[in-house]
């Protein structure tokens, strides 16, 4: 079974359908999206979009929000072409690869400047589609570069998405469409429960076998020798090598050393950031203290309680087997550190 | 501020009072329980009340159960107790410490042959009393034993109850009444949250400070340098050390020995298991997946998908710096394994 959708165009092509994430995993739902201020409102609900798939979100909506305004006169087609770019880059204004990705589809409406605003529309909307189909093709061959490590049967615990769409769940998709015998525990991915909601939800859909564990039991896991790799999404990956990582990454790779489990971090070369030589100042990001209180509805802890708050924490490169990515393996020392890749283009930009 | 009460006696002494765990940390509500069946069906209720007060619970709801009946007839009397020993006695057929703490209520009760059922009724409630405040003492001398590893001012990470009463948040208690500046980072303890919901609200209603971590930062927190001691609560303990913890203690041991943190286990010397020479075969238990797929009402994994159960991990006797108990601090290899407390009686038995 194929990994299952997790964005496309409406059927009508008026819209962006995206599963919302939130609805996972009681009544899967699709959102219906019809305008630039309808996605951008969607990607500022902090947490509920993540990276690969804001981009990609972000790249439908603009061509969305151009299709609607086809009919009017250029000057005021290009002032709700300027309106839609700054209202989506707003969601993130300090993220290169929103930016990059915005920038792409308004440089192919300036390269039309002068033509009627249909035309500029429906070649806008074609290069969102060859967004949206290069992240697809990014994260199948970042799966193919993962299925090196997997044999005909392999049991995998997987943690953190990082991204979607090139993600740590590909190389698992990719094994199962090559018929290999995999089995996967996903962790919960407490406060999020991105694990459990999302990504077993995803496996389950797709036709993996998955268990969920809890994230504290992965010690046990690992010492009744439950597992034969652990993958981690990676979130922000630093020139040596090192990972930001949803949170508990770290605490899987300590324990995967110790039991001597290979762990790689999975994430697609666009999240190699030149901005950071190692992860000491890689960004932890905070998590909703709301998520720990009260992330069921009900208090689970009191609500004047702190709560310990980052969002991702480090790996250092050298508790890593390696980094997988979707222009390849790196196994150090055998390769070169990931700084290869700085600077690369969001997935699908080669 | 001393240690918040977790049962005692109704002020017109017709009953049991007894925190209910479920209702923290939102609603703080005294159950009011007015005879062996209610204190029963308490006990039934799986995870409900720990271990230490598990005993105590129904060392009082015995007493309270024959108090109803002491205007009966000698034979009467003597058929409601019974009664009352094997309602409470079947809700953990198994329990050493449950068939102890009863057996010892009765022995009061058989002493007594002959006398008018009142007499018989006071010395058991008198005699439950003892229990009470034996548990408390055992807690305390617990708090004092672990007293000596924290300094005048200490970071402290805990995981886990084990016992109530008699746990690792007892040398807690014991430094902030002794003046000691302690900060405490509790784990959430998934899957039943027992750290967020229950040692949070009680650590915080006692006056220690108090943040709660996800079981999964519990990696961040130690690279940060942020805990100079790990506090685990254990539940059962074998004869060279080894200990069953509530799930994710091994992967806190295992975290503390990789950023070389002194690991404690924390139990009542009653909680040595003679059964049990190595951790190998220590019970594990298993959690409800309920508690995993939707333990807050909310879904948070999909309804099918398995879970991996267990809701103790054993963590071996090597792997900790030593196990505080109510009768003192084994260090290894300073000390004789705990195998000498073997066949303990339950705290306060001495």
């Amino acid at each position: 079974m194929p990994r299952p959708e997790m964005i496309r165009w409406s059927e009508d092509g008026a819209a962006v359908e995206l599963l919302d994430p939130r609805s996972l995993p009681e009544t899967p739902s699709q959102l219906r999206l019809e305008s630039a201020a309808e996605v951008a409102q969607l990607l500022r609900a902090r947490g509920v979009v993540g990276q690969g798939l804001r981009e990609v979100a972000a790249a439908l909506g603009f061509a969305v929000e151009l299709a609607r305004h086809r009919q009017l006169a250029q000057t005021a087609f290009r002032h709700k072409l300027e309106e839609g770019y700054e209202v989506l880059r707003q969601t993130q204004p300090g993220d290169p690869g929103l930016f990059r990705t915005l920038e792409r589809l308004r440089r192919t409406a300036t390269r039309l400047r002068g033509e009627a605003p249909a035309a500029v529309a429906d070649a806008v909307r074609g290069e969102a589609s060859a967004v949206l189909e290069e992240a697809g093709a990014a994260g199948r061959r970042l799966g193919e570069h993962g299925l090196e490590l997997l044999g005909r049967r392999a049991t995998v615990l997987v943690h953190g998405r990082g991204w979607e769409l090139t993600d740590a769940l590909a190389p698992l998709f990719a094994a199962h469409d090559a018929g290999r015998r995999i089995r996967v525990f996903v962790t919960e991915g407490r406060p999020t429960l991105t694990g459990s909601r999302v990504s077993a939800w995803e496996l389950q859909r797709g036709g993996v076998p998955v268990a969920v564990v809890t994230d504290a039991a992965a010690g046990l896991l690992m010492a009744q020798r439950r597992v034969e790799l652990v993958l981690l999404g990676a979130r922000h990956v630093a020139l040596n090598g090192d990972v930001a990582a949803p949170i508990g990454a770290y605490t899987l790779a300590v324990l995967a050393a110790h039991h001597g489990i290979p762990a790689y971090a999975a994430a697609p070369a666009a999240a190699v950031d030149p901005q950071y030589a190692t992860g000491a100042a890689l960004p932890l990001g905070t998590c909703e203290p709301k998520q720990v209180r009260r992330g069921f509805g009900r208090a689970t802890a009191p609500d004047s309680v702190p709560v310990f708050p980052p969002a991702l924490d480090v790996t250092a490169a050298g508790m890593l087997a390696g980094l997988i990515t979707d222009r390849g393996l790196f196994r150090p020392p055998r390769d070169a550190a990931p700084a290869a890749l700085a600077g690369a283009e969001p997935p699908g930009r080669e």
